[in-house]
């Protein structure tokens, strides 16, 4: 937990998180020791106005499970994809969302009463899943979702980078004969283990495609087979490159693909057991040690939103010169 | 420059800086205003005792050359191959030095008379070029040399990561079929871009192999130019790695390989540019923009011992608890 969390508002002690994802908003209340008071689900809306009214009708709905007034809200954080710019507030490009451009913060802030903060939702999830690992030092938190990236955490604070791309590893190209990503490149991180890309390469339907692979592939599927070791494969690939680049001391893995839970752990620890095998310098790295899987539904994205809206920028304690 | 540079130490205003290669060391001597006075280079002996020795013959030039007495120096930094464990200025396994195990920070001590800071010498390196360019935000210090590696420097500051693995993007493998490196692992970096892989693959005698690569390239020999575009590729896949990571702003390019100037320079830029035409996303980063070339023969690496020399580590103004 951080300092800035533990603060009270005279009267507004309540820190809202929400993670907005492309189908819902998990959203969290948070009291000022730390403790997740009240949880909601809701589905997001599309567009501008609609993600605007989705999020404060879940502020509304918080308050309701956690038995506080809408009053006592003092700070929200929002976790959201696209481009954002966290010292404003404003989106770009959220297209899951149908958002092209949105002033979110001061749109949110006007309605809620509350000051808004937003932040890309990898970063948000990171900040969160550090805080509730405990995670001390330099952590990044690995996103297996549709799309793959990381957000770095060093000293319980995002590392953003100096553009804003620090954790990018999913368009880190480690094949080049591989699918091509939709970024245009060949052989990228995300191509093998974005569960967007590998359902693509799978091209059957199904609800969580990326499981049926991992079936398929214990029925002895041959297809799928292969997609399951290009799986753990990148995974283990984001892994080593956050690991030889940033040299953070723990990857935690997040993102929808943990509803595969335990045999996305195994599968990608294993991968990486295997690479140390012929090399005594990966060995040395311990990798297989320094990697964590969130449980499934963990609500470390909304929990680490919440910490954004309760952090003061620093650019806001900075006298004006 | 540092502050901590630019302190005076009562009497003993000069900072030595050394680079210790496998072949010579590179020495500069800087006055308080961070000026290089004198600068030397001198062959490296081989093992423990001559690897002292050729230290503390180099500081007694430095001192002749750039007419100070030998006790005018207030603080050394050497940057050395090998582990080096920056706190103990222990340095293990450099095996181009015919070093296992070397107190050096004590013994060089003892006999100069004044404190000596020890660094791996990438790190160092990038400590210079960081100063030398006038880099106050992040950067990379990429050494193209018989190996690859980086070192990242932020804020005027060495980061190191957890372990001492931050930057060690050589080892990143980026062609699961690519060739074997001495790590053990296919396809690293370092296998496509490092001159001691090259000229291996290579395979014919010369001063610098990849020189004679460039050369056989540029008269049309097949295998040249198919090492050539390993070279400018390879250099390539570790600005991307470092800019995906980390986000530094700028990557120097640095060692051994620089001797190829504006030919090195050329072809890794055109690398990340053909790459960008396929990728809106690795357009948008600019990385052609964002990477520079040292001179041949810059005093970046020992200018940055000096600085390690000079710099108070953080640990020993802590106060004990």
């Amino acid at each position: 937990m951080t300092d800035a969390m533990t603060a009270d508002l005279a009267g507004r002690p309540i820190r809202v998180g929400l993670d907005v994802g492309g189908t819902k908003i998990d959203a969290v209340a948070v009291d000022p020791s730390g403790d997740i008071i009240a949880r909601r689900r809701r589905p997001t809306g599309w567009g501008e106005d609609a993600v605007v009214a989705s999020i404060v009708d879940v502020i509304t709905d918080l308050a309701v499970d956690g038995g506080f007034a809408s009053t006592a809200v003092g700070t929200v954080g929002v976790g959201i994809p696209g481009l954002v710019d966290a010292d404003t507030g404003r989106v770009l490009h959220a297209v899951n969302l149908g958002v092209e451009s949105l002033d979110l913060s001061e749109r949110a802030s006007a309605i809620v009463g509350a000051p808004v903060r937003v932040e890309n939702d990898v970063k948000a999830a990171a900040l969160g899943a550090a805080a509730l690992r405990g995670i001390e030092g330099s952590m990044a938190y690995l996103n297996l979702g549709t799309g793959v990236a990381a957000g770095i955490v060093v000293d319980g604070a995002i590392w953003r980078g100096s553009r804003g791309t620090a954790g990018e590893v999913g368009h880190l190209s480690v094949d080049p004969n591989g699918r091509v990503c939709g970024c245009g490149q060949r052989g990228c991180i995300e191509t093998f283990c974005g569960g967007g890309a590998l359902a693509r390469a799978w091209g059957r339907p199904g609800a969580l495609p990326v499981r049926d692979i991992l079936d398929a592939a214990e029925s002895g599927d041959p297809t799928a087979t292969a997609l399951r070791a290009d799986l753990f494969h990148g995974a283990a690939a984001a892994v080593r490159a956050l690991v030889l680049s940033a040299d953070v001391e723990r990857v935690i893995i997040g993102g929808g693909l943990t509803a595969l839970g335990d045999r996305l752990f195994t599968g990608i620890r294993g991968a990486l057991r295997t690479g140390a095998e012929a090399s005594p310098f990966m060995r040395s790295l311990q990798l297989d040690d320094r990697i964590e899987l969130l449980p499934d539904g963990s609500p470390a994205a909304a929990f680490g939103a919440a910490i954004v809206g309760a952090t003061t920028p620093s650019k806001e304690i900075v006298p004006h010169g």
